[in-house]
Order: structure tokens, then sequence, then C-alpha cells
């Protein structure tokens, strides 16, 4: 177990939300918050090139990872990345289509591709990340604290599987699970083991938080779920916690709103929420076992100030005046916001109060 | 209130189980359960020509409706149509685009298009349904009962407003709630008129239950799925039983498990799942104020015999021994299911005893 004194952080706010300490306001940051949204962020990208190319360019990567901070004061900044980096760096070929999102040029459909999965060692094979994260680190001078991510197992191997995004669900990689469970099992368990390597890795070069992103967990039964996606995501924690027991760990599975209570029970420190779920329920079914980060839809940036200060306002009455709430979306914002949109909503959070409730 | 002495159906089961009556077995039917995965219906569908040819066609919809209770004994039937048959009869022009699904020439987007709207009789308008509903009441000969259905409020206005389906969870429509909101309450009041006559003349026409078929309600955040779904649903529900208490009505909303205890509470007989919910969590939480129908996720039926037949009995199972429930799929059947798995999965359901458990 190594234990780091690190030194202070300026606004912690987001570490003591994520600890259930009573804080002077409601914490908040934004999935995606360095995005295309914000016209710096597209200057920046466009001078980057590709997408990938921005992620491998440790300044750069830093700049996008700044720029939402300048400009909102959010009170928490996430390492600019993608989920995708550890099969990219297992030698699947990452690509981008315009307009399709993620595609690798070598999906793993066979045990025989799964067997030939080369181990990482993330501090080498995905040092590109590791300066990023020290450089965000160094330029965020302990003002507040750095959220490190990964995609998690099931995710990653729903992308490795099909190849590319999916409109039915992902069901080739579903059929995988029930088809060729041994192939299913030793990808999942690569993954696990790369996963965990690449958070700690993450931990080692300066971040404060993790954040474990499980997109397509939502997609299974309830069986699948913990078997597929939640008991991966526990080992991980586990591992990560056995090093680094006071680093603390979100889980956000979209869509997982009935496995709440299973996923608290996972010993992680907060769950990222999706906008389905009432905030005030989630927190009576989980009690103060976890935190609860979220979950404003992302649409409602797109309506009037009007709405969005309303619906800032009634996300925050939803959990009420209670210790352990992040402020969120309930997934990431979409390119087209209006960049004023997103300050109403954070000018809302730093200024409202939640009434207390019994 | 109209109330009609039925002639007794010989299989009731699933009527008995959505009125939380004992049954000697689960009953099953399956979404879709009409559908391309059976070759004797891709027969039917050539001749007819067009999907909507096939739905107006009394006694082609009508032999597609009987071919999956001849082939297997399912122990309901349903009525062989499409949930937008109302926008299309409001003139909004359905079609269907190879490999895109459903599409409206005229999609509505301002409050005037809403007001233009034409109000609708069922029984005229419709008329090519109700024949449907008839001719197929008259070919099932009291043997089992027919559900007849409809989409719902919110999700009729999906593709109405939207023109087609959505890869961005029909933010479109959602936007439209928050920048016009009059415009929205309109169409769903409209909406909420039109499926109710629309449901109402499927009763008289011989349907003996009701599904309204909430495919987008999960879309929505807590709030706004109770004011854009829920509530417009739960204003058919009292217009339908007002006329005819004893018709059940069964409300499936896709993605709607986080949401069970609210839609329980709309007076409707029976809730249908999809696959993310556990049915035994479920049912501690409705305990027996409605029925639970589902859940086998419609993947598992690609899988190998085997999984289908241990998936089928672990549904049976996390429900229990208890009055209440009718196995279905989680979601509709997709086209590629090989109909002999369909059948392990309906022997299953027939044959298998869940544990009775405390």
């Amino acid at each position: 177990m190594t234990q780091v004194a690190k030194p202070q952080i300026k606004n912690d706010r987001f570490l003591k939300a994520l600890r259930r300490e009573p804080v002077d306001r409601t914490p908040i940051w934004m999935m995606r918050q360095a995005g295309r949204y914000l016209p710096e962020y597209r200057e920046t990208r466009a001078k980057a090139g590709d997408f990938m190319s921005l992620c491998k360019n440790a300044e750069l990567a830093c700049e996008v990872t700044m720029q939402p901070i300048r400009r909102y004061g959010f009170d928490a900044a996430i390492l600019f990345s993608d989920i995708l980096t550890i099969p990219d760096a297992m030698g699947l070929g990452l690509h981008f289509v315009q307009g399709e999102g993620p595609q690798f040029t070598h999906p793993v459909r066979q045990l025989a591709d799964i067997q030939a999965l080369p181990e990482l060692t993330a501090e080498v094979d995905l040092d590109y990340v590791m300066r990023a994260v020290s450089t965000i680190k160094q330029a965020l001078n302990q003002e507040i604290p750095l959220i490190g991510f990964t995609g998690s197992p099931w995710t990653l191997a729903c992308y490795m599987v099909n190849g590319s995004g999916s409109k039915d669900g992902f069901a080739r990689v579903q059929r995988m699970a029930y088809e060729q469970l041994e192939a299913m099992q030793l990808l999942l368990a690569k993954l696990v083991d790369a996963v965990s390597d690449y958070l700690l890795a993450q931990v080692a070069a300066g971040a404060d938080a993790l954040q474990i992103f499980d997109t397509w967990g939502g997609l299974l039964s309830y069986e699948d779920y913990l078997s597929l996606s939640l008991n991966p995501m526990r080992l991980i924690v586990e591992r990560v916690k056995a090093e680094y027991p006071e680093i603390p760990i979100i889980v956000f599975t979209k869509g997982g709103g009935v496995w709440l209570e299973e996923m608290a029970d996972i010993g992680c420190d907060g769950l990222g929420l999706d906008w389905t779920v009432h905030l005030g329920q989630a927190r009576e079914r989980v009690g103060s076992q976890v935190a609860l980060q979220g979950n404003l839809s992302p649409v409602i940036l797109n309506a009037p100030t009007s709405v969005v200060e309303a619906k800032t306002k009634a996300v925050l009455d939803q959990f009420g005046a209670h210790p352990g709430h992040i402020f969120n979306l309930g997934h990431g914002i979409t390119p087209k916001i209006d960049p004023e949109h997103v300050r109403v909503m954070v000018e809302t959070v730093k200024n409202y109060r939640a009434t207390p409730s019994v």
C-alpha cells in the first residue's frame, strides 16, 4: 500500500463531497467539459489536427483541459483523453470516422484474437496519457483536483468486439458472452488488468480522483450486468484501493439507475447518475454509503436560460441539503450547446442553496 | 360505463395473471411475435407488398397474427398493426425507408402544425384496424384473448415531431417541450384524445386487453417522464377504464425500470418490463398492485438453446412462484432469430415451475 502525503488542494469541495463531508456549496464539473461546444477548444483542436493527436500532445491536452476551468471555474478538472486509449495501445487501430464515431481496424472476435492481445504497461504503452496527467496537474497548481478516468472493461469490450459503435445494443458482443463465454471472460480479465494498471499509473502521475465510464453497462440484463460489467469494475476498485485507499473512485453506468444498490456495494466512493434517476429517491436508496454525481439532462442546456436555471435548481432540490452531492450532467455535453447556457447552469449551482429537508 | 358480458375465453391464463389470480403455469406471449423471424410471416408479407399494406388488409393481418399462435401455442394474440397508425391517419404521411425505419412526410414542428391536426374518429379514420381486430377475434374463436395496442402519446409525439427515428434521443422533441411548451402540451392533449378513442374502438371491436407501448419514455428525466409521458398515459387509462373497467391495461415504458412505483400508480393492471430489471426486485417494489410482464432479453434468443433454456428459467425464478407474472421478452423479437430458439423458450415456460419462495 502506497501512502502518499499529497499536498493540500485549495478548492477541495469535490473531494469532500466524495467523502460525504459537508461543503459550503455543491461542487460542479461537467462530463466532456473540454469539448466542441467551446470555441477555444475548436481552435486548439484545429491546431492539433485529429482528435487522437490532441490527446497525444500533452501541452495541447493540458490547454483544452484548462479552458473550461478558466471560463467557468469548475470545482474539478478531468484529464482530456479518450475512453478507448487502452484498446488502441493494444494494437486494435483506433480511428474516428466523421459522423460515425470511433472504429477499430482490428476488432477481436475469437478466442485467439484475445489470447494475442499484448499485456500493457501503462507508463510505457500509454506514456502520452501520463505525460498529459502530470502536465495538467502542474498547470492546476493545486487549485482544484484532477480526475483521471477510464472506460469500464465491458464498455471497452463492446467497442473492441464490435469494432465500432452500435445501433443494435452491441448484440454481437452480448452474443459473444453467450456463445464464447471463455473468450469473453478472458477479454474482461485482460481488461481488468489493463484498466487497473492504467488507473494506478494515472494516480502515480498526479490524478486526485478517478472515474470509470461504463457507457454500455445499461444495455445488459440484471444478471449479465453483475457478471460482465459490475464485477470487473469491483475488481478494479479493489486493486486501486489496495494501492491508494485515499483516492476516491466514481462509477458511472449510464442506464444503471435500477442497480444503484448493487453499484454502491463495490467499494467505490461515488456513483454517477444519468438524468432518468430522481436524485432524492437515489439518495434514499443508497443512503450515505456513496456520494451521488449528476444529473441534469444535457438536452436541457439547449433550452432557454430560464429553463436551464429552473431545471438546475430542481436537480439541487431533488438531492436536498445533504452532504455527498456533486453536480454534473447526466451524460456528456453535446457539441452544439451555447457556452452561455453552461454559464447559467454553473452560476446557478454556485449561488443556489437547496432547502434543507428532513 | 359499458358493461359487456363477454363470452368466456377458454385459455384465460393471461387475463387471470393480469388480475394477479393464481394460474396453473405462467402465461406467455411475445412482443412482435408476428414478425420477420417467421418464414410464414415473410411469405405473407411478400404477398401484401409493403408493411402498411399488410396492416391494412384485415385477412392478411389476421393470418400473420395467427401464425405464431398456431406454431407455438402462445397464451395471447396481439393485433398485427403499427404503433404509428394514429399520426398516419392524421395525415402525416407514414412511410418506411429500408434500413431507416418509419418516417413522416409532414412532421409537426410548430404550434400551427399541431392546431391543424384533425380530430380522428377511430371507427372511421382507422376502420382498417377495427376490421383487423374483429377478423382476428373471430379467427381466435375464444381460444385465447386478443391484445389491442397503441403507442403512448409521448412516443407518437417523438416520431411526429422528429419525422423519423433518432440517433440523439429525440433531442429535437425534448427541446420542443422546453421551447414551445404550449405546442407540446396541445400535441399530447390531442394524442390523449386520439389514443383513448382508438383503444375504446379496439375494445368495441373485440380486444380483450390493451397494451400501451411507451418506447421512448425512458429517454426522459424523472420530472419530464411524469409530465410528458406518464400523465398522458394515466389520462388514457382513466378514460378507457371509465368505459370498460374490466379490460386490463398493460403499460410498457422501455427503460422505465427506475419508475415502477410511479407507473404502478396510474390505474393500469400490468407493467411491461425491459430486461434490465430484476423481476424479483420489481415485484418487491410494486407488490401485487400490478402484474409484471417480461423480461427475457431478445439478444438471448440468439444464444445456444441451452442458454435460452437456462435464462428463461432464470426469469421465471426471479419472479418466483407468485401470482401476477406474464412471461414475455424485454422488447420485441428481432428479425434474425431462429424460430426453433423461440420454441425452446416457449416450451421451457410451459414446462418449468419456479420454486415457491417466501
